[in-house]
């Protein structure tokens, strides 16, 4: 049975200030907890039902995971998840550790992304179209929220992230070598005939902007190449995960990779 | 002032059977509402703030709209967004007509796309595409739904929708004239390479599957061409919105039409 003392520290992780106290977060739901448990991620405690962890004990013994056994109800009292009848898991935090594209390797810069379905989202597309580097600006939702963790439904367990000052980062990497800065913007090439290669692979790097902004200036000044989703309607804008997906599968069509079989 | 009667009315459209009992919907929050007032849809009352109405007076007084001032506070009481300051809308819905993809045209068929927040994208995604025919199931969401409405961005001012046994329309079809049929499937021919483009144009159909089951197979067995999003990466899906963009993209950059511009 969780004591008093674990229901308060798992309840303080739903706030970020608590998450980044404790350098601890909260995965929840059958699905995500699977994954999380199968990933180079410490998980320190779980709390699950019977059922799940009878179905799962395999993965969590092996690592000699403290487990607590909990009823539904107790999964949702504790988490943030309206219904929750599998698990609940408090798992540590990665350090933040910079993060740089390689040649002909595609990272994601997030500049200000403030909705955390949106960064769930945005993840999950990082995730199918095998981007692996996500360097987040200071402004951008927490990555460790369990709204995020909950959208991006197990792929952070495969993607990597960094917080920290996004045009810093790209002055600095300016400095060093030659590489690709993608921007979309409303002027800029249209996607469907951008060519992204190049004669030599370079390191890219793809900034996404904040949902009613766009682009800042400070991170804008850095683009190499502007480009844009062609419209052919009368809706004003794509979400921000959308304009993302979009742009990547046009990335790819045109690099010479073979799809995930 | 807004009398109880009108109260309970506005209230009594959050529910679906009260949408269809009555024939009308809501429309809530400045932007959808500037663009509904706009568009051809019959609005039968708008609850406003001063400084909304103030603002737009030029787009009630012409249609002579019944206009009660109200307080944020009193929007956000009948409506159903948190935050209001500017106005709600009660608005006729439409006639439910069959539709018809023309030659060259590409309509798009929900077979039980269940969240409401995610037919509001799609709407959304439809409009930047030019896309303006949509075919629901009977188990789709109701687009009415003030979700939906608020996330379609206006965009439900611009698409037109039919409800109704989606199976037996395509079966409907088949036996008049040749069309496609296109069907998201995880055997499908990827869509990056796919021409989309045949001899003559013929109408098309672009259908979109449940989020946890797919294209069911009383629906399915009409897909004249499986594709398939190829994956780079380890997500097992991609959010059926998402997923229709990325398709509409790819037809997209296939046909030729000038973008908007």
């Amino acid at each position: 049975m969780l004591s008093k003392n674990q229901i308060k520290y798992i309840q303080s992780l739903h706030q970020k200030k608590y998450r980044q106290q404790h350098g601890a977060f909260l995965v929840e739901g059958a699905k995500s907890v699977q994954e999380v448990l199968q990933s180079t991620f410490r998980v320190s405690l779980l709390v699950a039902t019977e059922a799940f962890y009878k179905e799962n004990a395999h993965l969590t013994d092996r690592q000699r995971i403290p487990v607590e056994i909990a009823s539904p109800a107790e999964l949702e009292r504790i988490g943030t998840l309206e219904s929750n009848n599998a698990a609940l898991a408090v798992v540590s935090t990665m350090e933040n550790q910079p993060l740089l594209a390689e040649p002909g390797e595609m990272a994601l810069v997030l500049d200000d992304i403030r909705d955390p379905g949106n960064l769930g989202t945005i993840l999950r597309i990082a995730d199918w179209y095998g981007v692996r580097k996500i360097l987040c600006s200071e402004t951008t939702a927490d990555v460790y929220n369990p709204k995020v963790i909950s959208a991006s439904k197990g792929s952070f367990t495969r993607v990597n992230w960094w917080y920290g000052d996004v045009a810093r980062f790209l002055a600095e990497t300016s400095g060093r070598s030659k590489r690709l800065i993608y921007g979309a913007f409303l002027d800029g090439e249209n996607v469907h005939q951008l060519s992204f290669v190049e004669d030599q692979p370079l390191p890219g790097y793809l900034i996404m902007g904040n949902e009613s902004n766009g682009i800042s200036a400070a991170v804008g000044q850095y683009v190499t190449h502007k480009l844009t989703i062609p419209r052919f309607g009368g809706a004003e804008s794509l979400n921000v995960g959308i304009a993302t997906a979009v742009i990547l599968d046009n990335w790819r069509r045109r690099v010479s990779v073979s799809p995930t079989p």
